[in-house]
């Protein structure tokens, strides 16, 4: 009989259920995972009233629930989703926080039956090279973007419902088509944490890293954050974006090569051209929007 | 007769002269430019007493100079250092800045006759996406590295006095041969910044790149950052290194070829096997030494 269930108590579920409680909610909040620590931090912390690992009986806390959050890693949403689906309350919103859109929905399709509209596909352009529960915090979500991916079947009520959860997080909402969201991330989201990984592990390997490693400063600091980033989730959405990322890795390698042979040419116009136009566009979108928030960590 | 002369008073020389006076230095300091905006800056900031054009006649201000820092873009050394030498007093010591070493050492061969002994070629791995005197600051330096790469000809007294320079600035001082300097920045610095701007630039290059960038966040703007660097820098940092640059590009292209590969054949084995390495590395690295400064920024 909780208000809200988070399913999946890792530094996203636990970062919204400490928002809400920041932003005043005093409803029950239960939490479900597969993980005793996470569910236990997020119980010490206040966040959770109650924690369920997945073996357990959590059925009953479904009953009434407002909301529904699912935040795993992508994954494990069919299995989430089917587990579940034969408990949920007709009446519950169930919002999901994956950074890809379409794997998600595929996935709520094949197992959240009648629930379906009652579901809100959300994607909150926040989080943190950090992970679970101990790196929660109340203010991830504040200022930030959350995209939603309705359904052509999406229950308008139940859209509203999700919106006003995000809000009570502190975030800002906007509307994309899954697909074109997955493009648009695959590009500015997925690629650069693919490369800061690749980065990291291809000077990692030499028998020498240590001292390239020890010589490393802010820009390779700020250009690596993210590759200390879940393993697993990143995982999850290189597999379940794979085409989007394909066409993003194929695109950008062909970049490389232009740049590559400009190198090797001496071309100094062509290079100093790429630069500027780079530079040009990052100081603007610096001064405004997203860029503005500097410090502020955000995947 | 000024006691430190600084030319190119741009972001790194107009820090050093604000360090300095920050440090105590009351002597005079001479700036030199191409900019008279930079010289007036400096001077507005009290890094330097007095700012000269390349054309004017600053020749007086060499004599007696105990330091002659020398912070231009990397190209243009070699013009600047033999402008310098007829001027330049024996007992000078001549300090560069530039982020590549072998070319600014045989732009010094070719130029600085006599006075090669007393140039101790200098990297300060510190920075800022921001350029010129605007942007300077006293504090850029502190707790931060430099690197030197003293030639089998400089004269011991010359590359101590180099080092209480950059220890004045704030630094620590380490010492590196400096083709092995240039292999390694070519990793850890030239590299991701050259796909820091490639990113971007890429883009920022196609015809609906606003809905991009309005959806881009906090992993994009941490790994874009240096894409907001100096064209002109950067341009002359990839030609003064090409070969280095040009091995670690093709060792990254073939990571990110293996990468493609197992994405492609949906290996979440392998792609997890590689975000599981360099999380740990980055996690670790960030913990320790460099990375620990995590907000200060630094090229």
């Amino acid at each position: 009989m909780a208000d809200v269930v988070v399913v999946g108590t890792g530094l996203i579920g636990t970062s919204c259920a400490l928002a809400l409680r920041a932003s005043g909610f005093t409803g029950r909040i239960a939490g479900i995972g597969r993980s005793r620590a996470n569910l236990d931090a997020a119980r010490a912390r206040g966040a959770i009233d109650r924690g369920y690992a997945f073996e357990e009986r959590w059925a009953s806390e479904l009953v009434g629930a407002r909301t529904v959050l699912v935040a795993v890693p992508i994954a494990q949403n069919r299995s989430v989703f089917a587990a579940l689906a034969p408990a949920l309350d007709a009446a519950s919103v169930i919002i999901d926080a994956g950074s890809t859109k379409q794997e998600v929905i595929a996935a709520a399709r094949a197992t959240l039956g009648a629930h379906l509209a009652r579901f809100v596909p959300s994607h909150p352009v926040a989080g943190s090279e950090r992970s679970g529960a101990e790196a929660a915090n109340a203010g991830l979500y504040v200022g930030r973007q959350v995209i939603v991916t309705p359904l052509p079947e999406t229950d308008p009520e139940a859209l509203r419902a999700a919106g006003e959860f995000w809000t009570a997080c502190g975030a800002r909402i906007a509307s994309l088509d899954a697909a074109r969201h997955d493009r648009i991330f695959a590009a500015v989201s997925h690629l650069p944490h693919l490369l800061a990984f690749l980065l990291v592990d291809e000077i990692a390997s030499r028998a020498d890293s240590a001292e390239y490693l020890a010589n490393a400063g802010g820009g390779f600091r700020d250009f690596t954050r993210i590759a200390a980033s879940s393993p697993e989730m990143w995982r999850d959405i290189a597999l379940a974006n794979r085409d989007a990322l394909q066409s993003e890795i194929a695109v950008f390698r062909q970049a490389l090569d232009a740049l590559a042979l400009s190198i090797s040419h001496g071309d100094g116009t062509a290079i100093e051209a790429l630069l500027e136009r780079a530079a040009k566009v990052r100081r603007t979108w610096g001064e405004s929007g997203v860029g503005a928030t500097e410090g502020v960590p955000a995947i």
